[in-house]
């Protein structure tokens, strides 16, 4: 190795070094979510990590041509965006209006750590899953969808109870499940209809 | 697909999300560790994510037998354990007494959550962790010692400040990080000295 690749090697890591200590303020952006026993609000950071698993538990029931370890690693830095660009709470259309842009340039920075090779492969994760045109996306995306489900199920409605959300509100946002892990739509309807009965899930 | 196997298949379906459920609990087991804000300390799920990132990040940096997919995935369960045997202070010796059994048998309930073939799946890469004999087991180990350095340089010490941990237990600690991420290991030295001289870390 030269000289000049050594200097060049040492430069990179210490880009990625620095991408990974600024990943830490993630764990700082507070979701609507509840954590199961309703402590606390959960974070992006360890939902992120809770997603990670969730694909690596259920990749059985994905569609053929879903991508396990590409859903892994776009889960993972699915919300990254959100240090600069805070979470916005999926049933708030208000505070959904410029989300997009303000993630873009988030995504800019943050990516923008990177050497730039490296940053493009990882916003590139980014963007797939934004667009969510690929199976491998919506996938990705049902289980971000699905994830809060269980949450909100185990922790007496949780978000669902505590902001006045509807059924219908609800089965749309629930909705890419349906296609992306088929197996699980049953089970999804039997719990929205547990707390559509229980009062967790406002009617309309 | 006859209804047997639709049947076999939703109760697989059931305890694959009962071990997502479960898995929740990881987000309160609070680690020794702060945050890079000094603000809390971090949990153990967070964490967890915190290193699948930085597997991604840092991969090139790898021996060419690491298997990047698989560190991602020993990353994300390497953890899960504490859910029932907590987390055990790095440099706290009468705490690491009994550790290996405590969590053998959280091994045990938390992977038998699964389907059989699918919780010994799991259960081979938290030992493949464990035991580090893989170049695989060993880029993941040596993250995991990477990650709390960088995230007490960051915090003014952190966790060495606040228990008097000395430089050779940092690089007694650290050690494994210089086969497995050798690029790294300048850097690594770099900010213990630094953190030396500043105070963080105790002298001996």
């Amino acid at each position: 190795m030269t000289q000049g690749a050594t200097e060049d090697s040492i430069d990179r890591l210490r880009r990625q070094l620095a991408l990974v200590v600024e990943a830490d303020r993630l764990k700082r952006v507070l979701r609507r979510t509840v954590i199961t026993d309703s402590s606390r609000h959960e974070n992006s950071a360890e939902h992120s990590w809770h997603l990670a698993l969730a694909a690596m538990t259920l990749a059985e029931h994905a569609a053929a041509d879903v991508d396990v370890e590409r859903v892994i690693r776009m889960v993972i830095v699915h919300d990254l965006v959100e240090i600069d660009a805070g979470d916005t709470f999926a049933y708030d259309t208000a505070a959904n209006l410029g989300r997009v842009e303000r993630e873009k340039l988030a995504a800019d920075r943050l990516f923008g750590i990177l050497p730039e090779e490296q940053g493009a492969a990882m916003r590139a994760l980014w963007d797939e899953f934004e667009e969510g045109r690929t199976a491998t996306a919506r996938f990705a995306i049902a289980l971000d969808r699905l994830q809060p489900l269980l949450l909100n199920d185990t922790a007496n409605g949780g978000s669902w109870h505590t902001h006045g959300v509807t059924k219908s509100q609800v089965l749309r946002r629930m909705a890419p499940i349906e296609a992306a892990i088929p197996a699980a739509w049953p089970l999804v309807l039997e719990i929205v209809e547990r707390n559509c009965a229980l009062g967790h899930i406002a009617p309309g």
